[in-house]
């Protein structure tokens, strides 16, 4: 355990001054105070986080988790687990959702096999670092061991690790790893002590049926993991994924190194809870970027306290959200940075009641 | 009232077929069916309006038509009249808020002047179409005459074709006058039956005192002007506003010309619904940017039936709200027309049931 104790390390603490400035500045410039609405606030938060008085988001970046899970053979989800490389493949090759993203907001995407069931060949733009072939199946054991919950976590760690040294100025963390979003409900059942039917959704297209049967899979999970009243190492450990516990890890240090987290959907939203589960403090550092359709999204999101940025009713995960919502926050940072005050302008302000 | 005939010309019919493909094509990109949720549904739309199987937003246009009220008068707004005139500056010198977003979002912005109180001096950038000093009072007379209804109209029209000429492939209008948000509340009363008590709204930052006088102010105008059964000419010369107006005109013609129109706000949602109670097939060329947070603009767009994109408690008006949402549309395009299908990826399909 000591090699994970790191987790534990406090986190940097957003800069108040900055945040006072901030919002000062939004009420000197030439708009009716309040009437950019979340605009506002998200520049606000970004000055207190990033320690200036002019934010910038010039360089995102995202790290795209991808790893397999035993659970899978379950029958939970509606894709097979191949798809888990395939997609890697696609990933790189320019062609899946987060590709075409990515390019059009400019950001470093860089994607990681935590562990897919098949080895994959050398490929330009995926970091191999097979865990193991997937997870074990959460429902008739423990997903991994303590040394595998070590390496994901580091994982995550490493990730962000190399954005910074590209100077990356928000982190994006992404998933992908067929039937992961059972790993994701029992997570959050075990976190919220929510009951597994209230949080199990369709995922990548289940039916109702499947649905009912993915809820079953995870109450018997819970059963069996005896998961009540347990450390968040230990939840994630028995019922998390590689790729989910590396976005955990990566929150984690996000907070610890002071760069602002961008949050995606329903599986980084599990790994943001757990990771604030184990420091509250990470929570400062993180946006919301989207509410998903998976309907258990919503029950993570109130917990955690954050109002997500879209509702456009998108499930896909691979960080598609976040970097959907990311131009957002560009021009929330540009009009603070760039708008005139009442003074520059030669503006009347309000009326005097 | 001939030479406002045009407004009732037929307008242009989206493409079907486009639409046809666009939608089978969103079911054969590697994702789960429906995972990116309205982005898929956006660029469907795009691919029947632009009648292209790969939908651009490569040159949004923005005009942005500003003008005085004389309603402004009864002490219905939070800011000084003189300040229309005064953030026409800022437009153009770059400082407001639509100056940044036009910016960053690589529009052409263009501001039209349909009329101050005071002529300004000539400024790159403004287009002096000053139709009067302002609209007389409302509250006491009809806001305009029929001429000057007929001029307002043109100079939206007018707009819309220039922007035409550049190859613009989206429309925004913006709006800026004191005390509009009046003007648009009784223009909402009268065409949807509504009570001014639950369409009237804070506006720039009236307090509730001030809202409650705006909507006896508006109501007491709708009994003077006696609007139950008008048609929508009458409605907007009696208590509309020149830029509101020119709004009106502008989203007709872009319908009958087959330019998209991307809605902003409570202002533009008003002249948005006269456009399409004028011509109903007007609605198809609209998508709604965001939902203001002027209270009463739910309303509108309710009436409309189209689901505004973004929800982020905006209430600046002058397109701030629409420039915010553009990035998403051509996202969505970016998603449909670059990334990769299950075929050419050899990423493996749904398992079926």
């Amino acid at each position: 355990m000591k090699q994970m104790n790191w987790v534990f390390d406090s986190v940097k603490k957003p800069n108040e001054e900055q945040r006072h400035i901030a919002e000062q500045r939004q009420g000197s410039l030439t708009k009716p105070p309040g009437s950019l609405g979340r605009l506002e606030e998200l520049a606000i938060k970004m000055a207190a986080l990033q320690n200036q008085a002019r934010p910038a988001l010039n360089r995102p970046g995202i790290s795209l988790f991808a790893a397999d899970h035993g659970v899978a053979d379950e029958g939970v989800s509606a894709f097979p687990q191949i798809v888990t490389g395939e997609m890697i493949k696609n990933f790189v090759s320019g062609g899946a959702a987060i590709s075409v993203l990515a390019r059009q907001i400019g950001a470093r995407l860089e994607v990681v096999n935590a562990g897919t069931i098949n080895p994959l060949k050398p490929m330009s733009g995926v970091i191999d670092a097979r865990i193991a072939a997937g997870t074990k199946n959460l429902f008739l054991q423990s997903a991994m061991d303590e040394d595998q919950l070590m390496q994901s976590l580091q994982l995550g760690r490493d990730a962000v690790k190399r954005h910074i040294e590209e100077d990356v100025d928000m982190f994006i963390a992404g998933d992908m790893g067929i039937a992961n979003t059972t790993s994701a409900t029992a997570i959050i059942c075990a976190l919220l002590g929510e009951a597994p039917a209230m949080i199990a959704g369709p995922g990548t297209g289940l039916d109702s049926a499947g649905v009912a049967h993915k809820a079953i899979v995870v109450k018997k999970a819970l059963q069996l993991h005896r998961l009540e009243n347990s450390q968040v190492l230990d939840i994630i450990r028995c019922v998390g994924g590689f790729e989910i516990n590396a976005m955990v890890g990566a929150y984690v240090y996000c907070a610890q190194a002071g760069l602002p987290i961008l949050v995606d959907g329903f599986i980084s939203s599990a790994a943001a809870l757990a990771a604030v589960r184990i420091n509250p403090q990470v929570k400062e550092w993180m946006f919301v970027a989207h509410r998903s359709a998976e309907p258990g999204h919503s029950a993570i999101v109130e917990s955690l306290g954050l109002t997500p940025i879209l509702d456009l009713g998108m499930r896909l995960g691979e960080a598609s959200g976040a970097a959907t919502a990311l131009p957002l926050l560009r021009l929330a940072c540009a009009l603070h940075n760039e708008m005139a005050t009442f003074d520059e302008a030669s503006v009347s302000e309000q009326l005097n009641d």
